[in-house]
């Protein structure tokens, strides 16, 4: 290994937000060093010699964002020779989605700010972020159609407008209803109870329904076949 | 960028082979230099300051194997502290199919030999490498339940079984036959041909079959939902 080599690496996160209010969110950092000083940004940083990638990007989120989410999963390796203006840096990324209520935010070392932006609202962002945003995004998209979605994102029960709310939102756009209650009612993974729905306005109130957790993580380990 | 790094990156590829009388197979090279002198492993190397990720890993196949494969996708990235004796390397891997028999293997640089090895008969490798190539192998068994599979690998016509066999190479299982006929059948990337399959034993032989490289390559990339 006597080759020299000029090249840095970084892990960096997308962490998704879902609330069935606010829809899907991204978690950015506001920078506080050249180069894109102030700019937003996803969290992330340099590689440490004797971390391995997974306890990197958990401390970076951690400093960064003051966030612990233990269950992020490796997106993909960027690593165009120039998408760092000051050094070769290569980035190995991770995302993840989870619910933006049971965390609380704090910015520190690198980071300025940090804050949730919806997806359809994210501000210019430094190197290419954007690009990474996107390729995460279309992960998630797809994942969705080989394993379940919602166990720790929904209240414990909640109405089936709910999860279809969840679908149509992660998808970005509109399902066949009957199809899809159909589809995923078949799986096995949901369960109607017999307590109704408390309705603010008019209509007919329908049943609740959970998870069966059970199910629902042999599931996610053993995969569905799903298409919304 | 002021903290200082001691890590370097490298490429590494699982390329897997398919032929009907021979299986699955993986190409490797026998290492030359230390450490693990003399044993097998995958082709691959570190990455040049000036060049793509992808240039690095189509350089090294060339390099060290003699072929050169332009579809190679980007598998998961191994960073773990210790996977190799010399330094903390961090390897970025890529996978592909294709058909052994449009190659001719040539070892040069760091490989003293290059040969194809069955997926059932795999030598003790260097490093992770064994890891690597099972983690390339389940996302291949995954990835063909979303694409379309077989048209770089099989003849221009062929009969039925001869994709029957594709499949279950490499999902490594029996199949249910009825049911993957009807299923694959369905998603009309395959035509029928009025051709009969030349039999040397008996039975009834059976009409050829050919892609429909439009519908093929729209399917590839639009996707498909299919449980084998």
């Amino acid at each position: 290994m006597a080759v020299s080599q000029n090249i840095k690496v970084a892990v960096d996160a997308v962490v998704f937000g879902y609330t069935s209010k606010e829809g899907l969110s991204v978690l950015l950092i506001k920078r506080n060093i050249p180069p894109f000083k102030d700019a937003w940004a996803l969290p992330g940083g340099l590689v440490g010699d004797l971390e391995s990638l997974e306890d990197a990007i958990h401390r970076e989120l951690k400093e960064e964002t003051g966030i612990s989410i233990n269950y992020l999963e490796q997106l993909y390796s960027f690593g165009q020779p120039n998408r760092d203006p000051r050094n070769r840096v290569i980035s190995i990324t991770y995302y993840g989605l989870v619910k933006p209520d049971a965390f609380e935010l704090h910015a520190d070392t690198d980071a300025a700010d940090v804050a949730w932006f919806n997806i359809k609202n994210i501000p210019q962002l430094a190197f290419d972020h954007a690009e990474i945003i996107q390729t995460a995004h279309d992960r998630l998209k797809n994942k969705i159609q080989y394993q379940p979605l919602g166990f720790e994102l929904l209240e414990e029960k909640f109405p089936f407008s709910e999860l279809e709310k969840l679908y149509t939102t992660v998808l970005d756009r509109p399902i066949d209803r009957r199809n899809f209650k159909k589809k995923i009612t078949g799986f096995g993974f949901l369960e109607e109870t017999k307590e109704k729905q408390q309705l603010t306005g008019a209509g007919r109130p329908g049943n609740l329904f959970r998870f069966n957790e059970e199910k629902y993580f042999r599931l996610k380990k053993d995969g569905i076949t799903f298409e919304v």
